[in-house]
């Protein structure tokens, strides 16, 4: 996209494993070059090695090892063009609306976001038209914001699921009810995250909040956007200023969706069944869905975003694939992975779906984001 | 029941997973005495411990140490009034259909006269009356058999599920559609079983045959019993000759049963998650649900059948239970426990439930159905 | 040993892991009762079943969920004659103190005193002769304790090692030197713990002061007791006053011992590859080592105490165990397993030993002290 | 190595794990290319990815998936000029001996001639001056071969162990003695090889033969070659005939070895703790040690073999690493890492090393093997 050049950008929560992670993916990157690190106030002033407990199986990228972290101020990072926040939810939403607030465009991955009527919860493989919306966010602003803005990515779990689906309502017009169980892989939540002694030789039924995400994220993420321009009621609004936006939440086809979410001992790779029901009666084949899947085509990868995987979603033919380990790395990670299509008895079509949960579930994503923001030109290079 | 008696029992598939844990909870049992052994010919001759390759935490109960272990035959059984069956599905069928003819009680754990329509699938917490089908099944053999007969157990993903369905069912009339993912332990395969390359930091979406053993078992076991006798073109069998009487696969009442099933890294414990719609309209509610899960009787309690758990449904309050390490051995696993009874948003309610494959799932229910064969008179003792 | 009596007994730091062992443990014990529950102020005033996140799959003793937590101070304990104490390093010295001041016989886990010269680091299996130094320990208190005294157990990892080493020496008199290499479980850090993310699918070679407890914790157990009174210089206390008795720490043998410590993904049961050097020439061989631990007797069964093992070493003849799923519930988990007993290339003899660190190496062994020292007439009963 | 040119190797016992690993380690490789694949007699004659199941988490290489397998017979593999065998043991004895007497370099995974006293047993990062052998073993044949010639590669827990012992008798002069236990990972026992049930929650003590093996191949790979030339009993061979030579088991200084193996539920990456004990006194203290194996060189490296690593032996200040996990793709799984180097109470200086058992040990050496083979123009190219 950009031949030859470099763009200059900060990691937020830099110490974290999503933060290691940006870190690791970035230290490829044709044209991202990290520049700044932000962490909490007890590492700033130190460099990144020495602050870092490192969980990667990648060696730290040499080039950040001796990166001065800083505290997660907008003025410790007047260099950088994108930030990329690995912040925890704990301290997330208000340094991430301070970033924007400074001209910062921000891609985030934690949750403080993503339920704000004017930001994009971005899947970039599904819903990159979302972006439109964000003009409109930085009217609100006082004085608007002319650089500045925030994009939010989905629940790791949210991903691997809205991906399967957006291409089946792509191929057959709306879903009209979804039931999906999850296996999520324990680092989903992070480090220390969830103590070996609850999950070795075990399975936790229970992941707090996961299941409301997923009920509500995907609507949002497969809804449309509404513009209040129609609506006589509201325009009194004056001349110039832009049109409202926000998002319909899946509104003209209302949309049911139950999730039932599990931890399992895996390290990466959320595995989850999925049932679904379409509207349009009779419904597809499963040879039909198969087909729809394997034609999925992606924005990013037309816009070549460099990070968006040649084939979003890998059809398995084996009665036993996606497994989590043997699947999760394909492309790095990039996509998702969908087997075992066929008639579901009580719904339409089940299938199993596995997507990489520290790849395309969280920080691949929102690297895509900030490829598909430039490339729609939402940020100044 | 038998104060102060004792009957000797024999173990088909002695050197086997299932025939290691028949022999490990019969070496407590207040009346069972194993007294023969039955394993391959390669085995035959020699004492049980040194044939076994012992596999269970609990050592082998040393009175079976040195018994001798002989071929499947039933003239090598003569002293035993009940037989179990821990066989392979590769020889059981005519290895069982042979101890029947020699008029002996076969319990079995096998699947392969599970789809016979003489034959009762029986849950020991569900469906005991199915032992009515008994006299007619004796009476197909000619001359007709005295004692002999063969009771299968469910497979061990059916019968977690189906506890729970059958308690819902008795409480709120019959239930429209069922839609359960399974999470299934490695030692339901067996041993060797699953390869660890396999299973560790992974999970397999994929169980052969599993789903379709679920979506009819449980048909067969929540049915009914329907008799011939109103059948008028069947009125001219003899006077005297037993009334035909199969199962009516839940014929009433059209239910339909859609199975996901994955194997995780887990040893024991068989967890679901499950989502119903009954047809009665309104639904109950999660609470109703709650209560009539742990309002649930068995007539195998009734009937003080040694083996059958004071409570056969634990109900779990903890947001994040059952789960199979914590749970899977609550009264020696001889019931199932249910948690997160909650509303689904697609069908009507959903919850999560565990059964310890290698007990209730298995061994446990073949000694119980024994049991209740003895307490409704069908075995002589 | 106490017919028909119930003594009343305190849990100190009893919401943790080490807690939880002894109240379950306690559940079952013939005159031992739980009667008071300390931990942090934090949950002191609540019914312990509101407090405790219970990890056991044994479910919490009935009798023991309505006992109101106390803070661990000597008053909240009165009616108490021994205090258990599981209570974390971080503030079990000054509790364990207070309390042995307040006239307590204090059984602990902790690390704190183990290392008090007058404080006997107490294997149960091993060294209860040690208690002999308890006079000695009251009187330096000020004034002299009546009843009051501390007895530490030993690091679980020691424990497991020490055994079969205390039945070398017994056969064969003194040791020259042991090389150990520990493969320890993850309940052995308590809980949270240590994070999945860092043992799944991993080994971490290092545990840290591990490797330093073995080689100091080993000298304590296997070595005498060393009385001041020849010592000439040191003969001016007042007459009455009892005789120094300290610890010679193996002083009449150098013993050098040489541990690595690794944590590995199994839930409990710490298994290690022990190889021995004895001082005398020629040393015994692997049959006459096989028969020594098989022969090794206790105090703790002479004495009769409930919780004593019948075998304290459990010898294994097939050549893969003890295995630590298979093994390390044998008697509850209260005496040791060895296998692979073979000479050594580099010393003399080599083998594997595995305990499980729960039991004998945390809560049975403090137990065990508990019931040698009422039989040793130090508790007033 | 060979600009621009491509040679054609052929791969034994394709379908297997080691054959996998070659096939997926060659995708890469700048000169060499996979032409032809053997296994069984019941693959023969289909295209691969029919046959194989594919048991990695990269994908199989495109280019082989169509390649029709053939029987593993010299004539099906004409156009090779190396063949890399992971043949099981039950039948690579006899196939490798046919390919050697048709005159192609083998490069052999198996044990079955590590033995032979022609054969160098090569570890690439040690031992490559053994390759003197070659004109020896080719001179035995009748008559006499002029390419064809076998290399082993040793058992996977040996070459773990064996590069750091090679550093430290460079720097330091002969051990003396060696104790090492080893935690090794599942993939060393092949596919389906371990069961589930045996590993998880758990540790296997034993490893049939694994500890010989240690034992005996790192006197092998240590020892130096002993010419027959001074022989003067043996003068009376012909003029021409090549001087015999054969390994001399490190005879010059005695060296004792003790191995403990153990199973560990690790997927990849052998773990073992050494200590040893050095000829010179006073021996190196930790401090020289870490120097000495931080200067290692290799001649494969200096050779410019293509897939030697920059660092054979990674030394590692953390001090809880290095750690399979994290640790054993470094620098694509091809040198060893090195940590915890101490003083050891008992020998002089202990630490801890982790190879990966799919790669450096097996078939990333099988591959430098043939590299080093050509580099020293063994084989015609």
């Amino acid at each position: 996209m950009l031949e030859g050049r470099q763009l200059k950008v900060g990691v937020l929560g830099a110490t974290g494993t999503v933060g290691q992670r940006f870190i690791s993916l970035l230290g490829d990157h044709p044209f991202f070059v990290v520049h700044a690190l932000g962490a909490s106030p007890r590492s700033a002033g130190k460099p990144y090695e020495q602050v870092v407990q490192w969980k990667l199986s990648q060696p730290i990228p040499s080039y950040v090892r001796g990166i001065v972290v800083k505290e997660c101020k907008p003025q410790n990072f007047a260099d950088c063009v994108v930030i990329f926040s690995g912040l925890d939810a704990s301290v997330a939403g208000d340094i991430e609306t301070a970033f924007r607030a400074a001209e910062f465009a921000v891609f985030s991955n934690s949750k403080n976001h993503r339920r704000d009527p004017d930001v994009p919860l971005l899947v970039p493989l599904v819903n990159p038209h979302h972006l439109a919306v964000i003009p409109y966010q930085r009217s609100l602003h006082s004085p608007p914001l002319e650089r500045g803005f925030i994009v939010t990515n989905a629940n790791c779990s949210t991903t691997g699921v809205v991906v399967p689906l957006a291409a089946l309502e792509r191929a057959f017009g709306p879903l009209d009810a979804v039931l999906v169980t999850t296996m999520q892989a324990i680092s989903g939540a992070g480090y220390p995250g969830i103590p070996s002694l609850d999950i070795l030789d075990n399975v936790v039924p229970y992941i707090s909040g996961e299941e409301e995400k997923i009920q509500w994220e995907v609507l949002k993420i497969l809804g449309g956007i509404v513009t209040d321009a129609d609506d006589k009621t509201k325009a009194s609004r004056l001349p110039g200023q832009p049109t409202p936006k926000t998002f319909d939440m899946h509104a003209s086809h209302p949309l049911r969706i139950s999730a039932a979410c599990n931890r399992v001992p895996v390290l990466d790779g959320h595995l989850a069944t999925v049932s679904v029901r379409f509207v349009r009666r009779p419904p597809p084949s499963p040879q039909q869905v198969r087909e729809a899947l394997e034609q999925f085509t992606t924005e990013a990868r037309h816009l070549r975003c460099p990070s968006a995987p040649r084939t979003p979603i890998v059809l398995h033919d084996a009665p036993d694939r996606p497994q989590p380990r043997l699947d999760r790395d394909y492309e790095k990670g990039s996509g998702v992975a969908v087997g075992r299509v066929r008639q579901c008895p009580v719904l339409d079509i089940k299938f199993v779906v596995l997507a990489n949960n520290v790849c395309i579930g969280a920080a691949t994503s929102s690297i895509m984001n900030a490829e598909l923001s430039i490339a729609k030109g939402l940020i100044q290079v």
